[in-house]
């Protein structure tokens, strides 16, 4: 069974820990996180300040830090020779990482499977399978309505911003509006933190209003949404889903890890690898 | 540019046809069928009663004849050096030509993709995309209301009928009814030949009513829908189309044509291939 460690203890990294815990094929060999304390919830699960300081060397990682933080610490992994998985979601920004891991991949003689969320992710696969069918066609995304973690976790991470929440929108064929509840920090400036956000690359192609709130609690919900629509001439696909958005990014992330020990050495998208790779055993009753 | 040829000029070989047309990266070398005469609606394609009739072998050939023709002509293609794909459709019987046909792919060095359709085929691979996230759960594939070109095929091939339409209606969590709109052949009798519809393989295992009538005409219509669902908990997942049958299932022929030359010799269904593979140039922009 492989060993498996968990970088990052959010809700990514709770969600991926529960996913791992409930397959069969993989060990949860401990988390890994700045402060060495258990994970609530996970109590019995070892805690390292690095994967080195684990007894034995873990077979694979899943990345679950904020995507801007996922780079440098895959890459140590990576030329470690420990496969990873994570869930990187700055769409603009795959490509480039992709040829940098991937470098990385082939010097540790291991492989990763980056962008392994939900989207991108598994709706990226989806999307090239409706591609592969009808090439000319544009293809819709529309999320939510919804809480998206990837720019709640973006806007967090802004100086003056000590908690926010931001909710996907669909305004149809694949526009959208976000509205990002924000808290702020003591003494900062309410112009300026809107203007950071607004000005911030997961958020300046949308159309977004910040309403700054004393707690986002009212307002945090992990269920979310999707429907990918492509249509050309009398032909209609159509993807959707309701999720719980944790859950889901969780169990792909666990597949991911799964797909990333059968690639010969290298970076991955998720449509870059067959299906059935992802699965557990039992995939052939669906043909 | 690949040059390949179609094996069959029905529905489906018509329709394999013009998506290889479409395709900027195959060139359509010739139809093979029994009467060496011009295709209606492809005049200018030459037509063959086999492959090594063409003045130069075909680099691919797509196999459009009714799944229980396929499998020979398949084989002596592959051994021949000649890389195929085939909508083969009898879900039961998939696994045991796969292991066939890989045995022909790797003594001629080429590739195959088998059950290259709509369902098997794209379907396969949604299917399989849903499992890997959510493998506890059962996946309801509901299909119609539509005509169904393999079974209307397979009631064609029956002693006794002239003509035959087989109409799927869903009944819900991958449940069917079927209606099988039939034209006896002269002197053919009703009980004997609904006897061997009921008892057909292809029917035997759904709610089958058949009816005899004069012409299969009011009946026949390509248009087709599907809606596979996984639902676990509070996960919901589901994949619909509207479609014209004939349509999908020749762009999907063409994009497992292009598929099989990208993988290492062997037998391949869908969901064992990168969604990637399947496409012309361009999916990474709906990564």
């Amino acid at each position: 069974m492989k060993k498996i460690a968990i970088i990052g203890a959010g809700n990514i990294g709770k969600a991926a820990a529960k996913a791992l815990l409930e397959s069969p094929d993989f060990e949860l060999c401990g988390f890994v996180r700045r402060e060495e304390k258990a994970v609530s919830g996970f109590e019995k699960i070892p805690v390292g300040k690095s994967v080195f300081d684990f007894p034995e060397k873990p077979d694979g990682a899943l990345v679950c830090f904020p995507s801007r933080l996922v780079e440098p610490v895959e890459k140590e992994l990576l030329e470690a020779g420990i496969y990873t998985a994570d869930c990187f979601d700055i769409h603009g920004e795959l490509s480039a990482m992709r040829k940098r891991l991937n470098f990385s991949a082939e010097k540790g003689n291991v492989s990763c499977v980056i962008g392994a969320g939900w989207d991108p992710g598994l709706d990226s696969a989806i999307r090239t399978l409706m591609f592969s069918a009808f090439p000319e066609n544009e293809i819709y995304t529309n999320f939510g309505p919804g809480m998206s973690m990837g720019h709640s976790a973006a806007a967090k991470s802004i100086g003056g911003i000590a908690d926010a929440v931001s909710i996907t929108l669909p305004l149809g064929k694949g526009k959208h509006a976000r509205k990002i509840y924000t808290v702020l920090k003591k003494g900062a400036d309410k112009n300026e933190v809107e203007h950071a956000i607004l000005s911030d690359g997961y958020f300046e192609h949308d159309e977004c209003s910040v309403e700054f709130v004393d707690s986002v609690k009212p307002f945090f919900n992990t269920e979310h949404g999707v429907l990918i629509e492509s249509n050309f001439e009398n032909q209609k696909m159509g993807f959707s889903m309701k999720i719980d958005n944790p859950t889901l990014t969780g169990r792909i992330l666990v597949s991911a890890m799964r797909a990333a020990f059968l690639q010969k050495p290298g970076a991955y998208f998720m449509p870059e690898i067959p299906p059935c790779d992802f699965c557990e055993k039992g995939w052939q009753k669906y043909l």
